[in-house]
């Protein structure tokens, strides 16, 4: 099983869930075991290349512009664009070609792609077109390949949000965790898991 | 009232119904009163600039790629990213400085978001972005400004794609309309319109 991210907030959780049971290889920009830039379509394939066949993939990364409205142009956009939407799709595009059959890809989205809150804009948009792209990739992948999306809201360990998030009862590690258990080792395709 | 997309489809449609009570300022990249290439910033920013204040826009411009999962790679996706994504993102980032108060933005996306079909996940991606940054976009506009998104499945102007939505009533090019009224003439904001 890869994990993107495993640097990350839910990244580092995942990792010490799964590698009990599984053998876990860590990615990310830095400080992984691998090192990969999934704003990078290169960089992917790489990444691909040394790890080679694999049963699971699961992403945590997914950078994006968080910030006032009215900074919000074209270019902070991208950020979001190249990140979280493309770099998380460029991982199953070319990690298709790796996969081992009946494998999985577990994307991450949250749930601002449906309930939005202020600053949050480029991610709402990332992850409507991530949990688009999940259901049209289920119906396309073949040899079993299955593909979902975890979308939690603000989770448990990232006080830092709370303020952001008003009202919104954070998900626990754990629940975020049996999100990705689902996913992972369940038999569902095109899902948006909610945690 | 703008319709950027007027030369085609459904953009004719609209443009023949509304032009009766409003004044319609038709924009494509070619064959219209305005000429706007939607995938470039700089493009909408002159559109704008030549049309000066107005109260609504349309938008029915959203090219996407569409074929063969096959030969979907980063390269293809572009085009849904920049055009039916990026494209009427930017119509709204952009618009907002141009706008007037209490006018209103109305993008096109489509089924495809929920409702996948072979042949279509850069659509369903880019309509699933453009319906997360509607409803982000809807709580950050100022002056009351509102947006909507109408999201048909095929229209019955389009025949040649009824064989990839197999089982779907095509949708008639009046509740097109409505779906558009309800948009630019209505009180909603932040509303993914199924016409
Ligand atoms: N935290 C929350 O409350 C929450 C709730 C809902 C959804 N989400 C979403 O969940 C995702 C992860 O959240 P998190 O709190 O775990 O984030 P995080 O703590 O910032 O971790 C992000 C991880 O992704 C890696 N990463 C970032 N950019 C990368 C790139 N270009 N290439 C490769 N790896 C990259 C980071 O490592 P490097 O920087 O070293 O690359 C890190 O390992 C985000 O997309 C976030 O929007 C978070
Ligand atoms: N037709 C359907 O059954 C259906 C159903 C659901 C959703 N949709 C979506 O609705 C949208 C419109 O559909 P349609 O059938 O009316 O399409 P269409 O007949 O191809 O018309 C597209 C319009 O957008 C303009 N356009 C394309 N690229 C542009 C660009 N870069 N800059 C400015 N204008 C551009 C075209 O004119 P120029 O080429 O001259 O620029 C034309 O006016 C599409 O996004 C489609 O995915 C269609």
């Amino acid at each position: 099983m890869i994990i993107v991210g495993a640097s990350g907030t839910m990244g580092r959780h995942l990792t010490s869930a799964f590698e009990k049971e599984h053998e876990v290889i860590t990615a990310a920009s830095k400080g992984c075991a691998i090192q990969v830039d999934i704003t990078s379509a290169e960089s992917i394939e790489n990444m691909y290349k040394q790890v080679g066949a694999f049963d699971a993939l699961i992403s945590t990364a997914g950078p994006t512009f968080v910030g006032p409205w009215k900074k919000l142009t074209d270019k902070e956009f991208r950020r979001g664009v190249e990140g979280k939407m493309m770099g998380q799709i460029n991982l199953v595009l070319i990690g298709q070609h790796y996969i081992n059959p009946k494998g999985s890809f577990t994307l991450i989205t949250g749930a601002l792609s449906h309930d939005p809150q202020k600053n949050f804009a480029n991610a709402s948009a990332a992850n409507g077109a991530v949990e688009g792209f999940v259901r049209a990739a289920a119906i396309e992948l073949e040899n079993g390949i299955r593909i979902n999306a975890v979308s939690p809201t603000v989770i448990e360990n990232s006080p830092q949000y709370f303020p952001f998030f008003p009202g919104d009862i954070p998900v626990t590690m754990q629940q975020l965790e049996y999100g990705f258990r689902k996913a992972v080792f369940g038999a569902n395709t095109g899902q948006v898991i909610k945690p």
